[in-house]
């Protein structure tokens, strides 16, 4: 299956601009893409980065539309009717009439996780996130859309059922946790085993354990 | 398989002090221990309730253990070399050479979630909680122990790995929330479907949908 990854390359991690420069946020991030990219590879299924602005990986195809979250997914998503929707090109992106979308700050993704995705049955399968949002989706209905704006688990369920779409849900801690603020570096460091975690730990970054839950520390 | 959920009665979830009077905090924390009691149950496992103080409870086993959490799951561990150990009488709390122990937060618990917990190989099976915590355990070697204080995650696998254990991770959303802190009053809010939903429900809570994750307000 196709697994789109949008990636917004501009300012990215804006929540963790407290502990991390703009620039080490962007190396942060694409050290993120590049784990969800691996596990999706890993998984058997195919990455296509759907990014706002052209940005060089290896091992996965791009494609550029500078819209917002939202209608980007959604031209994608518009795919599966057999049309060729209104955004642009995407080859084969809705073969077998399913797609998949997944965030590109799963930093805890992993083989297995992604293959539990794509294999639950439903016509829309959802990863929600920690917070209401929705990480991780695999669309298998013609007339689901996404809206990404709030509280979009609760949205997406009933946009689901709305066009008469089955919906599962998919219960992992891994695809739950999206890297959006400095308490989510701790969940790197205790549960990441690629890009990100090294990325964090040759910035420097360290699990602070205090009584309760840890946090991150940075030498100096 | 037993399933030994620590409880304790005294000022439970201080953590929700800003959000909650100590006699909600108590009345919650109960509406939590029900419905892991239940998922327990309905997962086709038995429940019994270890509590720092005599406690009533339905369709559970309770005994009482006014020892600090580590060392009163530890006299239950001890159990399963098959000798009395030093704690109060548990019958058969280690049948069948494995017990499990499970937090009485999780309220967003599950009978499919405690399946997947119980149903994992391996002779120590984990769950963890957001921030290092341990959530969940399934034990089936009779060396290893616990120890709760700090990152008891990473602890846990090294004593695992210690006393040659073989180690499973469940990755579950659903057993890694714990319910300490006021963000995670929306989790259940969101995924809740029993007593504490219905609890927190008529005590005003109502999920606050900002820009980014949702969190709770509290009708006046």
């Amino acid at each position: 299956m196709r697994v789109v990854v949008p990636y917004a390359g501009r300012d990215p991690k804006s929540r963790l601009s407290e502990r991390l420069t703009e620039s080490e946020r962007r190396a942060f991030a694409r050290a993120m893409l590049r784990d969800v990219l691996d596990a999706i590879e890993a998984a058997g299924h195919d990455p296509v980065v759907l990014a706002t602005e052209p940005v060089s990986v290896s091992d996965a195809d791009v494609v550029v539309d500078d819209r917002p979250l939202t209608p980007a997914v959604n031209a994608v998503l518009a795919r599966l009717d057999g049309s060729d929707g209104d955004g642009p090109a995407f080859a084969d992106v809705a073969r077998d009439g399913e797609v998949a979308v997944a965030m590109a700050d799963l930093a805890l993704a992993t083989p297995e996780a992604v293959r539990r995705l794509a294999d639950a049955e439903g016509t829309v399968v959802v990863a929600p996130g920690r917070g209401g949002g929705t990480n991780a989706l695999v669309v298998r209905h013609p007339e689901f859309r996404v809206d990404y704006h709030g509280a979009s688990y609760r949205d997406h369920r009933r946009i689901a059922e709305e066009v008469g779409a089955s919906v599962r849900v998919v219960d992992s801690m891994r695809l739950s946790t999206d890297v959006d603020e400095p308490s989510d570096l701790a969940e790197v460091l205790l549960h990441g085993g690629g890009e990100s975690r090294r990325w964090l730990r040759e910035a420097g970054f360290e699990l602070n354990i205090r009584g309760g839950r840890v946090g991150v520390v940075r030498e100096a």
